[in-house]
């Protein structure tokens, strides 16, 4: 009999975690992983950092080398391959060897794809200094032209964008960051929250909300928004990203977000597919709706779906919420759930709250703020999202939150929740638990 | 029309949260608070810290005065009144005037006893030089006093001893710390947890374990153990708290835990008499059987569901798990649930984990070692246990941890949790999720 053969396109963490479960689960299954770059198991997540210059070698931003996880896991890594084509009708995959040009074909008995995501773009002339901050092959080029620079635009003001301004202001860069939106992390946070970060950004950087850039010219150094003209040394785009389908020829697989539809086990519309990570769609719990949450967490839990359910043993993957963190100086910002916003779009009736508390007992020496905004179903009473900025315990707190919105418990459930106190580091009345009595006494 | 009366007993959290809500909703009850000392909305768990000197107004351990609640929550306050006989067949009570011993009897129509713990003792001659860190009545005479001795000897590791061993340690005093138990918080942790914590206590510290104080002489400065006999110059007693329910005649009202027994409304077996807080029993969500658990969220919750029933609300109380938090040092040590050992002891076939993770991105400075135990029952694969110890962002994720607990959730959903990842603050794979995937993939 010959060896079932499992072929993953890319190397970052959706492929890799799927590679590591069917090797535990098959011992004996062929598994052929393609990167396109030279590195695998990498952590684009630490590049605001490697860029802000908290820790300088690059290695770090690789779990593994190729190496290491070929002799530790078993799995055939082929860096510097980049598949070209997929024929999935006929279980046949084309790579190119980009060190000299050849082409393999191969046949597969599983596939997964896991191809993450690519920034989006906006209109230039040249890109001489447009930067994108994406994959960590090219971490160490793209911090040393982006150091060159003094005055730099940064377009977008997501989580990405928001990381870099700080990366660059300790760097002492002047930063403008035009940001189309009328508030900063807009995905994130609804405008009452989010006010609390823009005032605390602006004694930073320069920023200018609610434009929109129409243009960058001058290879980046000149930049045409819908109110204004700004002259930099070079441009940061951090506008988003987008799903990387281009492998996808057959636009049924493509879902509303524009990602690659899955099941439960992550399989595509077709047989022993998969699509893992930022590439791949899923089902949002809350709404029911089409999804797609590009976070590293979710790359994993939907690699270890695939990778199980290819070695046989079958979990579900539950769909998503929508969780996120990030910092800005000395506040964490995170959420779960839907926005106040989104959930209204969505046709829910909210009730939410805004609880702004210390960290700590009144008479306990370090105290830090703390705001709380949570967001429940009016007609069900089950919390729908959260957003909190704060200085310690964010992301314990909203991973609580997150627990509770995916297992649709009511604020009642979260008020009742033994939590822990002790006034080191928290209130008998954790602001978590008077954020939900605070609703929960409405009705 | 007379109006209402509910009579509290007790200006602890307990008591004063059912006042604040029976007032909340009945605007017009008469609502009077019988407190034996001259506080009430007192914090006893400022106590260690106040001894240690982290701050030294002692006001901060009110968070009202009887004048500022009476004029805020129009509430009658009655301090140095002690309540020293009822009669629940006939509605009565009846409050001594420490200060004039005159005696008041009160006819209720609500009566809710908020009466708390009180520290268990040990055999002694007399107690001129032996201490209990209890009542925030007596924070400075106590304080002082410590603060004269040098050779401390602490009788008891659980939450308070070892709180307090850290305040007398920063204060310069030799500690010897004496705990009947094989390892210190026994109630908290397992064995092969509290290790961790032996070893990091004892370079501060002398720890005796495994040894049992049989009497304590010379007025607290001779203890004779079952293995020897130490001198020092003065001794604090922190062996545990039981229920206060020296005024309890009829022990039918009394459960297996020695505290008064409630429904889910902390109603006791008296028509409209309720208990709450550390005086009240209520049953453990996991076993099913009465449970008591001292602390102040409880209390709280308590407070909030009897205040409410009183005021024609009904908020059922879902019982208890067992939720405590506590540090030394740079470590902070939580639990939930059941341990390991009090699970097998109620008959559970136990499976369990320990991950030791670091909270950040290895790349990311500053990151601190975090240890989890995770105990699930091996039918169910529910989570029914867990304990946490670690430098930072232990709060949040023992909340979480209760949350799945009080919830019935399985490792399944614990493991498939969209949590939030940033590298400044968290792992890709959570220490919390890595030891849930370390349990579910053992199925
Ligand atoms: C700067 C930055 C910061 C981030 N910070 C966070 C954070 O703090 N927290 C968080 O949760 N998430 C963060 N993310 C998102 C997170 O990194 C992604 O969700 C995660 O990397 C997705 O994993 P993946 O395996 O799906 O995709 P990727 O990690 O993008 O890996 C896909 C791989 O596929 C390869 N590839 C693509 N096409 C081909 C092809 N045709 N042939 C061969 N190989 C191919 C690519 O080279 C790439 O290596 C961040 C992302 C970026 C860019
Ligand atoms: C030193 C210490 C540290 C602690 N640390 C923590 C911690 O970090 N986290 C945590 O969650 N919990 C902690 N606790 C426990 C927490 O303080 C209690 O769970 C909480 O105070 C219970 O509230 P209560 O209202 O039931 O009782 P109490 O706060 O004890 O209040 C009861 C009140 O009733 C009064 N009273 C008693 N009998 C009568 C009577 N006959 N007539 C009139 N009045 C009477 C008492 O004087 C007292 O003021 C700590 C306790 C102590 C002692």
């Amino acid at each position: 009999m010959n060896k079932e053969t499992l072929a993953i396109i890319g190397g970052g963490d959706a492929g890799m975690t799927t590679a590591s479960w069917a090797r535990r689960r098959k011992p004996h299954m062929n598994i052929i992983v393609f990167e396109k770059t030279n590195l695998i198991s990498h952590a684009p997540c630490g590049l605001p950092y490697f860029i802000e210059g908290l820790f300088d070698d690059e290695k770090l931003l690789s779990a593994y080398t190729p190496e290491e996880f070929e002799k530790e896991r078993n799995v055939n890594i082929r860096i510097n391959h980049e598949i070209i084509e997929l024929d999935l009708d006929n279980r046949v995959i084309y790579a190119k060897n980009r060190n000299n040009n050849d082409i393999i074909k191969l046949e597969y008995d599983y596939l997964a794809i896991a191809t993450g995501s690519k920034p989006k773009k906006i209109k230039y002339d040249n890109e001489s200094r447009i930067f994108y901050v994406h994959h960590p092959s090219l971490a160490r080029e793209v911090k040393e032209k982006i150091m060159n620079l003094n005055n730099v635009a940064i377009i977008g003001g997501g989580i990405l964008g928001v990381e870099l301004a700080e990366a660059l202001v300790r760097n002492g860069k002047n930063v403008l960051l035009i940001h189309k939106n009328a508030y900063l992390l807009n995905k994130m946070l609804d405008n009452d929250m989010a006010s609390y970060i823009n005032n605390y950004v602006s004694k930073d950087i320069k920023l200018k909300l609610n434009e929109e850039v129409l243009e960058i010219t001058d290879g980046g150094r000149v930049i045409i928004t819908n109110n204004g003209k700004y002259e930099v040394d070079g441009t940061i785009v951090s506008i988003g990203v987008e799903p990387n389908t281009e492998l996808i020829n057959d636009k049924n697989m493509i879902g509303e977000t524009k990602a690659i539809k899955t099941d439960e086990y992550m399989r595509t519309s077709y047989k022993d597919v998969y699509a893992v990570g930022d590439v791949a769609e899923s089902t949002n719990i809350i709404t029911g709706m089409p999804d797609w949450q590009p976070f590293a967490p979710v790359a994993g839990k939907m690699g270890f779906t695939a990778g199980n359910h290819i070695g046989g043993v079958n979990y579900r993957f539950p769909g998503l919420i929508g969780t996120a963190i990030t910092k800005y100086g000395e506040y964490f910002i995170a959420k779960t759930g839907l926005t106040e916003n989104e959930a209204k779009k969505y046709g829910f009736k909210t009730i939410s709250t805004i609880i702004r508390s210390n960290t700590r007992a009144r008479y306990y020496p370090g105290g830090k703020e703390i705001i709380i905004k949570l967001i429940a179903d009016e007609n069900t009473q089950k919390l729908i999202g959260a957003q909190i900025i704060g200085q310690e315990e964010v992301l314990g707190r909203i991973d609580l939150l997150a627990l509770a919105i995916m297992k649709s418990n009511t604020l009642y459930d979260l008020f009742y929740l033994e939590h822990a106190y002790m006034p080191a580091i928290s209130r008998s009345w954790d602001p978590v638990i008077l954020a939900a009595r605070s609703l929960l006494t409405k009705f």
